[in-house]
């Protein structure tokens, strides 16, 4: 039985990045990834495969860098762990034992066994498995009736995407009042799904799908809980993920009431030498340190470079508690990101809060070409003007913008600081230094603090 | 004699960031702000004039939001202070007595008083003056051999821009090695030279300008030290600005060796009610605490808002210490970004540091279309990982990213911190979660700390 320091289960973002950064930390110790499939994707590169970059073989992600930094791949399924014998086999027959053992198993779409005819053919999935979507690619290129149930990050981008093509009639149903409803306030939500009608998709917010009907087994029309029936030769079901923990429990490992696998902030299970990472492993809201269900790429390679760094005995610490989210997404050319809480987050965790927005163009002059709307929402504590969250609406530079707010966020910074904040400006890449857009919105949060 | 409790010289974006927060701050205030001429532009607009605005009207920066805020304007020119009597003077005859006085009154551009032939004319400067740049537009449509002297960020933007106009021949002249070198390590720099090279520029470094020849009093080559003659229908030299304090020295207020007016940490001169603020005030290093001479929009606004609050009395405090230069361009599509300290500052002031770098692209994957190089290099104290420093040459985004580099650097964020920093990342905005550039860089840094 041959033998390794670690082996992690899993070849996502988590799995590499926890493999690259142990090795780099401990190039002496052996570690085996062991991924199911040949050959992976980019996760959060899935919906830009059905237009923008148009073809799968342009979305791959590899495990050349884990490989270069000395690590092992088996391409293999793990069957059976032994948490006490620190032993593992897999379906080819192989057997393996480990020093520490690392799941980044990821998470898997949710299926709608709640909606009759969920079961039909033609009725798919942004699974974040090559051979699952390289098929998908065949069945997607004849559709032409295409309906997206979910309007999330998935099913709003795949939305956008698949609408790109002209010869497709594309319609999104989600069941709250609007898309991204989770990560935006009904403000910002609401220009999520005009922008989405801009860009072709056939929105349909406040609406439940009742059933899927079809013939031969095969997917023909989404009816919704209002009558309402739509043609569909496709339908994709973006309700959300669950965590792919099956193995883990079978293995004897907790999990929360959320499914994920129970591990405390240095990715430690309640069993020694076992770790998990990722959309598969426990998260807590950095505000109110709940356990919540945060699967986002960027913090599970966070995640993960605290695993690798500190796999071995705990070298660095963990500096900023609990997870952020942090989100970003262009749906017709204009970027929709936020971090931390929103106003109905902050509600439900009952967190006082007032607001600075404040609204410009992202260039100075505005009269320059290409230049946006941007408008910025910061929430704030207001005992001590600290940043808890924002959003932020408007051109690219919403994309790093976002990520000001979130290192704000997570070093305690306060909108009074803020005012003596110094960045760089310039014409063709930000809004104006009389006016930074964040700057303003954080006077408008003083303001509201003070009324 | 009319009173006013404050009185603002100047109505650039220092004048007019103190005068809109003063009265925000205190409604009961009279303000008036004295400017030289009834139009405005906006500063770091004017090389955009040239090409991609195409036209002054497109640029101007106007004390609307001032006044709306309840602020009065005249346009006169200051031409006599008693600073213990508390009045003034102005050109067309009037005279104001005031509670507080701002001086807001700018920089001007150096003149080349040590080049023969400097007072050609069609030598020009990038002065910023409505007046100024409108007569120029009518000098500049008629050339077609352009020499720009100066490879700063004001003469690299103006020649990339002027380039554009496919009937012009632009030729930069740069004394040093590189253009921007003050502003990025030699590497950064010499990207920008060979971005300047491909948008059509005619870029001679190491190159000193020995004297400017002209016939009939009108500028038609420049000469080199190394005896090179180019032909010049217009010159600009783009050599510097200094800062526009004739005014303050009559009216006995203390200068800086660099000829800045002296004022402490909240912008207060060392006469009562006295106060300076912008290209026209002392700066002091982040870093060193040193007086410095950096003029920056977005460093005089940050400086504005702080002297708006505090006019009165010290109500914000100040956050953070001293003037963070934080510059960005974009030159031939791409921008070059830094904040805080590069290699050669650091050695200047003897600092200590260890580089952390990485390179990637800007979108991921990186097939995406768009998507562009990205190389970010951080200086970082080896000491205690404190990130001090950091460039960034890439994508539009890292006009935003520097920002996460300006506040790390403003709140003493450590590299070993970054490594559990939660980003945003999305396929079409930024690098990949899994090696989110920012992040990579720091991690490279600590392995430089390690050896």
């Amino acid at each position: 039985m041959k033998s390794y320091d670690v082996i992690i289960i899993g070849a996502g973002p988590s799995g590499i990045v926890t493999g690259i950064t142990a090795r780099k930390q401990n190039p002496e110790k052996s570690i085996l990834m062991i991924r199911e499939e040949e050959k992976g994707l980019v996760p959060c590169g899935i919906p830009y495969i059905f237009h923008d970059l148009d073809d799968i073989s342009q979305n791959l992600m590899g495990p050349a860098p884990f490989v270069n930094a000395g690590g092992e791949v088996l391409v293999d399924k793990v069957t059976d762990i032994d948490i006490r014998g620190k032993t593992l086999q897999t379906e080819s027959g192989n057997g393996f034992s480990y020093g520490k053992l690392v799941f980044a198993t990821g998470s898997i779409p949710t299926i709608p066994t709640f909606i009759r005819g969920y079961d039909l053919e033609n009725v798919e999935y942004i699974a974040k498995s090559f051979n699952y979507i390289n098929g998908l690619m065949d069945r997607i290129r004849p559709a032409v009736d295409i309906v997206v149930i979910g309007g999330g990050f998935i099913g709003a981008e795949v939305a956008e995407q698949l609408a790109k093509h002209r010869d497709k009639n594309v319609t999104l149903v989600e069941r709250e009042n609007h898309c991204l409803y989770r990560a935006f306030s009904a403000d910002f939500a609401a220009l999520a799904d005009e922008h989405l009608r801009n860009a072709g998709v056939n929105v349909l917010t406040g609406c439940t799908v009742k059933e899927l009907q079809g013939s031969s087994g095969k997917v023909e029309s989404v009816i919704l809980e209002d009558g309402r029936s739509i043609k569909a030769d496709l339908v994709f079901s973006a309700i959300g993920y669950k965590p792919r923990t099956g193995l883990a429990a079978r293995a004897g490992l907790q999990l929360t009431s959320n499914g994920t696998i129970r591990v405390d902030r240095y990715l430690r299970t309640e069993e020694k030498d076992v770790y998990a990472v990722g959309d598969c492993s426990q998260t807590s809201g950095f505000i109110t340190g709940r356990t919540d269900n945060i699967m986002l790429a960027s913090t599970a390679t966070a995640e993960a470079r605290i695993l690798g760094y500190n796999l071995f005995s705990i070298s660095l610490l963990r500096t900023f508690s609990g997870t952020l989210s942090v989100f970003s997404t262009e749906l017709d050319g204009f970027v929709f990101a936020s971090a931390g809480a929103i106003e109905q987050t902050a509600e439900e965790a009952n967190v006082d809060y007032v607001i600075g927005r404040f609204e410009d163009v992202d260039r100075h002059p505005g009269t320059l070409p290409g230049a946006k709307k941007i408008i910025i929402k910061i929430i704030v504590s207001p005992e001590n003007g600290e940043i808890i969250g924002g959003e932020i609406y408007g051109g690219k530079s919403a994309g790093e913008l976002i990520n000001v707010i979130s290192l704000a966020i997570q070093k305690y910074v306060t909108v009074y600081e803020m005012i003596s904040f110094q960045t760089g400006t310039h014409p063709l890449l930000t809004t104006a230094p009389t006016k930074y857009a964040l700057v303003k919105a954080c006077e408008n949060a003083i303001v509201n603090i003070g009324k």
